[in-house]
């Protein structure tokens, strides 16, 4: 396997000026930071109390107590000081930063002397260090300070936090080696080895890649090992909720390397599946690039959403049959969407090739942005296709479903995981190798790089969902030619394109427009296409949406909201060939998607008294219009719904 | 309130010859009894131990050891000797009849000295009886013993269990009447309501039907009560699994009195529900009975399957929403549906009224009948309308939908349930009062009784879904005259009749038919209407069966399943008007219900390969097969589905 080194250029080399996106990276340095510290330090009045920083200082021995909140709390501070870095790294909320050297500094005296570091299991029961692998999370808090440590680095070029991490993976290579004491565990929740992989990445330290790969390699060998663990817990377990917990569910029911679908848990499923894409580029393991090749497909294929949501069973969070994709009662987990993005940037990263980015493009528009408001002060945890509040009920199957977002939850991982992936949006739409700038994402924004020695700036200019048009000008100092790579995304149709006003014909290559840039100065490339609204229907295997179609413009999936078309809305029917009209955009909405308004009926049995009774069905007319589901429930709350019943041909006729 | 003192005849004057139900009444005394004799006693190879009959030996001192299995598993013990009892009153099983009365006599030396009886507080925690009132059930198994003391010193005339029922309930009177020490609990689990006013009715003593009535007073008054008792229990929850237990769940959040929604865990509601109508009758209780009107009404009119199913949550199997009614992920626990025929027959007696023998009609012959197997050897716990195999997935949100019937369950409450209730069957079709005989369901079967002093036997033989004809032949002794009340189900159209020959035109009060019958000898009544298969859609408000048709056929809701109609159900559309054939009954299915036939189609969204893409919907040509859904799963296995997707008209045209 040839490896392809395709990495993200540094965060602080870019900036984000597409209209909605720019909304919501700004929301994050300016609105998430401050009120995710408020939470931090348990100083919002009306959300459970989060105990997070609490913890270290109990930990440090600085306070009495004990820990409290989830047993992953650390985690959350973590993701703050990583989200932090990342605006840091481009010049915003640098306000805060003497906050995160004074929280490193109190994190490094949490640690203990060998260089373990986990404020639940140091407090409560320091007896029980490495021994709940299935609940404890210790690895998965392990990773997310390893993942904050490098990005701080990265930003801020200072190391406090880096040597807190550096000891701590230290221990855990010790600790797991092959001949270690623990050689035959594996973490409940993987994440630890994606995050060794990036400190490997950073520090050059090839152990920590070696643990990572090992996690991977131990994990569902040794049939059992977290059933067994869990049932030494007995009477203490962590989550006695989770009664049912099984070996699918933490994806050891077969070594990684073996597994063919995707299963159990979904954000433990993408985290372990990004790790494996690196262990397989790093290593050059074929074998591990094929298993990444076919549980991609498996996920994006046959178990992912038309939103990007992942995770059809709204029970322990996690994948069921392939098109089982129950629209309103599913988890599709905000951090799984985050965790399908990384898969993606990473399969991209190990392929070279752009169709990677229409499921990473898929996520980020619809059920990532979908899981927080529009001002940044609330999140869905749970990203439902459709939702009807009344149903949406305490102590029932839909318990889990919220008809409106949250201020915050006990298990808090969405909110920060939405954070830290807008504050790191660059990532995904830049990327570059030995000889190429990658665009995977035509979004409007600015990237300054250097690629064989020669400084490039670029500044993305995309209306493509206004004009179908996009530009990319270019300066670079000549030194050497390098190549542009401009994913061309599927719904952009008949591009043309010009570079510096003259017609080209570039190679289109694993979905790339591939554009060679060789001369010195400013070059214009212009991209000109056509990107309609249109409706989708799914695979004639999803029973779910049988007989449903959905619309979408662009990568934006619309719904149907209460507050636009009354309630109702399974009640709705519509054309697959009904004519979509761009309104302009919903007031209170960010960004300038237009709103999109078609005719359709309602449906109604005829039946108002009785439960059941002879049908009279009948219909009338209906003017609807719908809006970005990234965007729904930022107005007047109410019902919501994706797929829309067809107004079938008649089945006379044989096809629409 | 006038009182009705509607009551069943005894069982034993009874006998069913319907060719469906007298399968079935047939399997218990043949089959059930032995085969849950020998499930009781823990010689059934392949299934859980139930340890019923054991822990009876262990708290007798017979056995060493702890109780184990379910908290409640004395229940299966009473519920069988219960069914036995109906058995017996009828003459069969009677070889069970010695091992019955050894088994009571194990029971009685099970007992406390105190009259206390429950072997899981006996022998595993005595210090915790009477505290566990959330998840303890000792009132639950209190009622079920008292319930087969009444049945059996019914059918035998031997009281050596009624006197162990007696001594529990004084014991029971005594701690809970209102000036007693345990004054303000109530059950988590109801039952000793309703099996009070049993014991009340067979000996006459007031204090049972006081204790039952305080019982429903107390419950829901002391805001919490229940809640604080499970947070008493702490880290040693019977039932941590259930960490989202609310007062709603048990029908505690407001007084029964008070309540105007069906809510919680339906067998619980169910249970409550009925005692609530004994009690209203008993006590001539006004309020009571408009709340139990009040209910009923919300429950049949907003929260019932058209199987007579309830419990629309999976989760903890209780109640939702009005008119939320999800297909495939519902609870509709057998017990459930039990229950409701229950609290209609108790509704039906408070009244006078045949409209909710519709009800429970509804519910014996679909959801009650599906939740046993042709053989009598296989159970559904949960009874969906919609099935996919494929999707019923441990561990996840479908874990507890069972494609197939189960042998047996760990939490064994429905097979013995439904054995009773068929055991008992004559009970729901014939009542009578001081001046009446009334034939609630027209199922050919024969009665034997007294009415004012006059001896009726009566011969019904009802062919109503063959030719809509029906005749109830009577004999009299002639001393009074008395009448015979029929229900005229709603599917029976335009109904005759005649007596001995002549058309006559009875007056039709509540939905009865009234007949006087004041000759002696042989009188003949012949009823002749039609009863055809229609098409039927759900409520314009349901949600889940927006835009969809079921076929029934009289009170049979019928079913597509997969070995005659393929897979892929839920893409099959038939029209509102397609016309159905009825053809021969299928083979290996009990009774004589035919099959019914007609033409639809199936859709395709013309998306092969891809997750997403444009529509490209094509009908293709279906001839399609339906069964009663009583008997689905009792050939090869597979799909199910009730509700079919309606070919719409041109909504051009306003009305099909």
């Amino acid at each position: 396997m040839k490896q392809k080194n395709i990495v993200a250029p540094a965060l602080g080399s870019i900036r984000v000026t597409d209209p909605l996106f720019a909304h919501y990276v700004a929301i994050v340095a300016d609105k998430l930071i401050p009120y995710q510290w408020e939470v931090l330090n348990d100083r919002v009045e009306g959300i459970e109390k989060s105990c997070c920083v609490r913890n270290f200082r109990v930990a440090a021995g600085e306070l009495p107590g004990i820990h409290e909140g989830m047993v992953f709390s650390d985690t959350d501070v973590y993701k703050w000081l990583e989200t932090l870095a990342f605006c840091l790294e481009q010049g915003k909320a640098q306000a805060f930063e003497e906050q995160a050297d004074e929280l490193i500094a109190l994190i490094g005296r949490a640690q203990e002397a060998d260089g373990y570091l986990n404020t639940y299991f140091s407090v409560n029961c320091p007896e029980r260090k490495w021994t709940d692998f299935a609940e404890g999370h210790e690895l998965y808090s392990a990773g997310h300070l390893l993942e904050a440590a490098v990005a701080y680095t990265r930003a801020t070029g200072k190391t406090a936090l880096l040597q807190i991490a550096c000891r701590f993976a230290d221990l855990i290579t010790e600790k797991f080696r092959p001949d270690g004491p623990l050689a035959d565990a594996c973490p409940g929740h993987q994440e630890i080895e994606l995050a060794l992989m990036k400190l490997y990445r950073l520090t050059g330290e090839k152990r920590y890649a070696e643990t990572a790969r090992h996690f991977l390699s131990v994990r569902g060998n040794s049939s059992g090992f977290l059933m067994d663990n869990l049932r030494r817990q007995g009477k203490d377990r962590i989550f006695p909720e989770f009664a049912d917990y099984d070996e699918k569910y933490a994806q050891s029911h077969c070594p990684p390397v073996e597994q063919t679908t995707a299963e159990g848990h979904a954000v433990r499923a993408m985290y372990m599946f990004s790790a494996m894409a690196d262990v397989a580029a790093e290593f050059g393991d074929e074998a591990m690039a094929d298993a990444c090749f076919r549980l991609w497909k498996n996920v994006t294929e046959k178990r992912m959403y038309i939103t990007g949501g992942i995770g059809s069973s709204g029970h322990l969070e996690r994948f069921t049959a392939d098109y089982d994709l129950p629209n309103d009662s599913m988890y599709c987990e905000s951090c799984a969407s985050v965790g399908l993005m990384m898969f993606g940037q990473r399969m991209a990263a190990l392929t070279g090739n752009a169709a990677y980015c229409d499921a990473v493009e898929r996520a980020l528009c619809n059920t990532v942005l979908a899981g927080i408001s529009a001002e940044g002060d609330r999140y869905f945890y749970v990203n439902p296709l459709e939702v009807w509040p009344e149903n949406c009920l305490p102590s029932t199957s839909m318990a889990h479903v919220k008809s409106v977002r949250q201020p915050w939850f006990g298990c808090a991982c969405c909110p920060p995981n939405i954070a830290r992936t807008l504050a790191s949006l660059g990532q995904y739409i830049y990327a570059q190798d030995a000889r190429s700038i990658y665009i995977n994402q035509l979004l409007s924004s600015s990237l300054h790089t250097e690629v064989r020695g020669t400084s490039a700036s670029l500044e993305l200019a995309s209306s493509i969902l206004k004009d179908g048009k996009a530009s990319v000008t270019v300066i670079s100092d000549g030194r050497q030619p390098f190549t542009l790579r401009i994913r061309i995304p599927p719904y952009l149709k008949d591009p043309v394109f010009s570079l510096c006003g003259k017609q080209i014909a570039p190679v289109i290559e694993k979905g790339y427009a591939v554009v060679a840039i060789s001369q010195e100065g400013k070059q214009n490339l212009e991209i000109s296409g056509s990107v309609q609204p249109c409706w989708v229907a799914a695979n004639r295997n999803v029973r779910a949406d049988a007989g449903k179609i959905a619309l979408m413009f662009g990568p934006y999936v619309y719904c149907l909201e209460e507050t636009d078309n009354g309630s109702g809305l399974p009640f709705v029917f519509v054309s697959p060939s009904a004519s979509v009209r761009q309104e302009a955009p919903a007031e209170g909405l960010p960004g300038s998607l237009p709103v999109l308004a078609f005719a359709g009926k309602h449906l109604s049995s005829g039946i108002e008294t009785d439960l059941y009774a002879s049908p009279a069905f009948s219909f009338t007319d209906a003017e609807l219009k719908a809006v970005p589901y990234a965007l729904w429930c930022n107005r007047t709350p109410g019902e919501m719904a994706v797929w829309l019943r067809a107004l079938l041909p008649d089945p006379g006729k044989t096809e629409v």
